[in-house]
């Protein structure tokens, strides 16, 4: 989300998920000046929210963050995960159906269903689930975010407008290679050849990392450790392999790059992880 | 949700809402022996829910409720608003889809499409918003719902199918009534006439409090301090009389009986809340 950051560093923005303050650090760090989190807003007015308090605190929140939540709201940015979806929806609600982006304002019924959404809506992460020790995957941001459409719809009547950053998304795949770029140049061997880069994406999710790889045109390998568990392979975004695990991973790219060598294109083998 | 005891007294049921285990201690009051809460599960599985820590405890819950979150849940009852929605949700959810009520386990793809859901719900409340000190209305149990529905129609293909219990559904009126009876009963006077009772409902819900007095036969006063806060009457559940606010509605009250005094039928006038 690093791209927004030209367009919106004098804005006040809703930095949307994490942990504390763990999310408006990194939307300082990118270089936002203005940043406001739902969990600010329920610290000034613990009635946004009535069925969760908000958190105790030993030392208050910094007044400099505090006035951030009487500014109007210019853009909602989910970072991260929610950890309490009942104040995140709630709040992002407000801004959204808002005069100008002021919470405790809203618009009215004709307004409501005649006008856009009052802020831009950003999501960090597309993903309907994710997979952890849990024996059934878990909800990812894509969960919450089709709860907040469906809010939205029933009191607007409208579709919610947003953009999605993250796996599948091409702008993603684009950042990566910008970083592997860095990590690692493409560069004119000592034989006067360019050195062709091979991309292998290893991941879990068929519909994000693999449609995504695919999409990009990275070498995908699907394991089933993790969101996909079935037999063969996935019946929408097939994979280039099917492995186990990411160990397998590793050893099906290393066969194939040794294959490689035998033939004329040299190659080089680096991981990173991202 | 009294009436359900009769059916699920020795059902495993999940009870949601609230804060710590009050909601618990309702339902066991009511008779419920085996009651399981989202919270326990996620002190159990801490990965149920892994974006919000499970509470941190002083003393660790009992032994003998814990035990219940390894029985199959046969039924979900929503007592109260969430206090953690996306816990709630998921937890819900596992169980819906489930095999057999088993949390941990997920039908197959085919199942999930081609069978209902695990276990029914039952939902105590269906209010969409409420009001509190907060200038615009806040999230109510029915919003909650909607994003269950969602989800789970996002999974499954299926609608959601669930009982709503409390206003505006008769069955939560007539409870009302009997609770009257028993304060107030109606009885014939010394002049030997049985004497007539007018209730009147105030509230502030169109959709809930007047649409459930009106079609329970109550006379019904809408106040303007809640949801409600428009010109004239509502265009949909229109009220006997819209008012102010409750004292308002008392002195409305009051003289609509003292005319009647005049008139020939005798009655007496007395307050409730529930």
């Amino acid at each position: 989300m690093r791209e927004l950051v030209a367009k919106y560093e004098d804005s006040n923005v809703l930095v949307v998920g994490g942990n504390g303050s763990n999310c408006r650090q990194v939307a300082e760090h990118y270089g936002l000046k203005h940043v406001v989190t739902p969990e600010e807003v329920h610290d000034v007015y613990p009635s946004v929210c009535p069925s969760s308090a908000p958190e105790a605190r030993a030392v208050p929140l910094a007044e400099k963050y505090l006035q951030n939540v009487h500014r109007p709201v210019e853009a909602i940015m989910v970072f991260h995960d929610s950890v309490d979806w009942g104040r995140d929806l709630q709040v992002m609600l407000d801004a959204l159906v808002s005069r100008g982006g002021l919470l405790g304002t809203i618009k009215s019924h004709t307004e409501l269903h005649t006008t856009k959404q009052s802020v831009p809506l950003y999501f960090s992460n597309s993903d309907q689930v994710w997979s952890n020790e849990f024996p059934v995957p878990r909800f990812a941001q894509g969960t919450f975010r089709t709860c907040l459409e469906r809010i939205y719809k029933d009191l607007t009547g409208n579709k919610l407008e947003y953009t999605l950053y993250g796996k599948p998304h091409a702008i993603t795949y684009k950042y990566a290679e910008s970083v592997l770029n860095r990590l690692a140049p493409v560069h004119v061997g000592p034989d006067g050849v360019l050195r062709k880069r091979t991309v292998y994406m290893i991941g879990d999710n068929p519909y994000a990392d693999i449609a995504g790889a695919n999409g990009y045109g990275w070498d995908s390998l699907l394991v089933r450790t993790g969101v996909f568990g079935g037999e063969g392979n996935h019946h929408i975004h097939p994979a280039t392999a099917v492995v186990d695990d990411v160990e397998d991973a590793v050893r099906w790219i290393i066969s194939k790059e040794i294959m490689k060598k035998h033939e004329e294109v040299p190659s080089e083998l680096q991981m990173h992880r991202f």
